[in-house]
């Protein structure tokens, strides 16, 4: 079965994350085993990337969220590793600017969303507003629980304008959570990022685990759908938005366009140059 | 000698690119022979550029210029390829559009320089500004010969606001360019970039050398160096221009800030609730 099909979040469906195994790794048993596949993937993703850009007809935005320490940096190190750089961004969305927080939450996100040929990866994205703000309750119910209609509309519209949307919930355990807390805790190059907020946000778990279900479930739609990827294992993670990715691209249909000039008059030219 | 001092363009130094080999490749005979030590400096690249992202005190500002085949792609996809790409973005200068051109020609730059601990790569720069608007006469010629006073108090306050800048010029022959020029006319995958004007840009080339050697000679100071890299031979190219970086960042005092946070403290807490 593909993975785009395996792990999309079918529109209207009711998702609960409890049910669904963080720590899935399909047929293979170990990262090892899965080394080629994924080097396989990474080479397809570059193939596509480049013919998106030439095609020059659609763009491809990937929203990346989930729970601290879920893998979002890692993904886009993956994604991004196998990709051209100068035809795909990352762009982060933090806590929202004065100028930010001056207009509409989907202000910024249409500021960044990829043009024509490109490839755009949000490392949190406009979900962020019907997930910490509800959790945190920093806008009133009335305010957050519209914004999953205008959520859809929005998407709808950059789709209808040929943006592709293929968005990503990685996964975790709250273990392995902790674990990866832990881990961090005994890097000295990684010790200057720990905050306090990582540790007391794990009281507002189960919130966020209804946030994230609520958006799964009312956010999933046939033009921008939600995956739910494994993501206890970072292999298996990579390995899944990769081929997910390239199996949406594979499904388009796209192609290099003819050269512009005449190739042979130009195949003349240089042979004579390369005489004198 | 440090590379960083070997391929710099002394400041008042009266360039002459026809006496410089662009076919040098220092002590290695072959690419098989440097691929370690290219290895070695990409690995040191990255562990620079997160302790620059750490640090957080300032930036770096790469600018690459060249004819065209001269191999800025190339050595973009092998710095980022080296770099965590959530701090290290790429800016391409192509013609200007019609918001830019109703600004000074250093407005877009300005607006396009990397904030404190990031990275960013110029794929050509203000620099065109004195290159291909001065070989064919875009602007009268007392314009464009104020730019290069322009160009050094520019990038001078920047220098004074932490901004570190290294400029790249790409030298290859222009035998080099015809051989690149010819192999993609044989790459299916590319021939949809080939242009008519590729070739036709050949004949001013003499022009573009004598743009170039006055860019060099006039705007390599001792804040903002400029930096001839002999690039016939792509994998030398890519070795000189990290090594550059490299040696260049090594020179800072960056350091990893301490801990924001009671570390013992943290690991109590999480060894509690790895208990329960």
């Amino acid at each position: 079965m593909k993975y785009v099909n395996r792990f999309r979040v079918g529109p209207g469906s009711d998702v609960k994350l409890k049910d669904i195994d963080p720590g899935f790794k399909d047929r293979h048993k170990s990262h090892k085993e899965a080394v080629e596949e994924i080097a396989r993937y990474q080479t397809k993703l570059r193939e596509l990337q480049e013919l998106l850009y030439a095609d020059g007809r659609c763009s491809l935005l990937i929203c990346l969220q989930g729970m601290d320490t879920g893998g979002k940096d890692g993904t886009i190190n993956h994604i991004l590793g196998a990709m051209n750089p100068q035809g795909c961004r990352v762009v982060g969305f933090k806590q929202p600017s004065v100028e930010e927080q001056a207009h509409d939450f989907l202000w910024r996100i249409h500021r960044a969303v990829p043009a024509r040929g490109e490839v755009a990866i949000f490392n949190r994205s406009h979900y962020e507003d019907v997930l910490i703000v509800r959790v945190h309750d920093l806008v009133p119910k009335p305010v957050w629980s519209g914004r999953y209609d205008q959520i859809n509309a929005f998407e709808k519209q950059l789709v209808e304008g040929n943006t592709h949307i293929l968005k990503f919930y990685l996964h975790i355990s709250k273990e392995e959570q902790l674990r990866r807390f832990r881990e961090r805790l005994d890097e000295p190059a990684k010790q200057w990022k720990i905050s306090a907020s990582d540790y007391t946000e794990r009281k507002f778990w189960d919130d966020y685990m209804a946030a994230y279900e609520d958006a799964l479930s009312r956010c999933s739609t046939e033009h921008a759908p939600w995956f739910v990827i494994p993501s206890d294992h970072k292999w298996f993670r990579n390995l899944a938005i990769a081929r997910i990715v390239v199996e949406h691209l594979e499904g388009l249909d796209m192609k290099f366009p003819p050269p512009a000039v005449d190739l042979e008059r130009i195949r003349r030219e240089y042979h004579a140059a390369k005489k004198t």
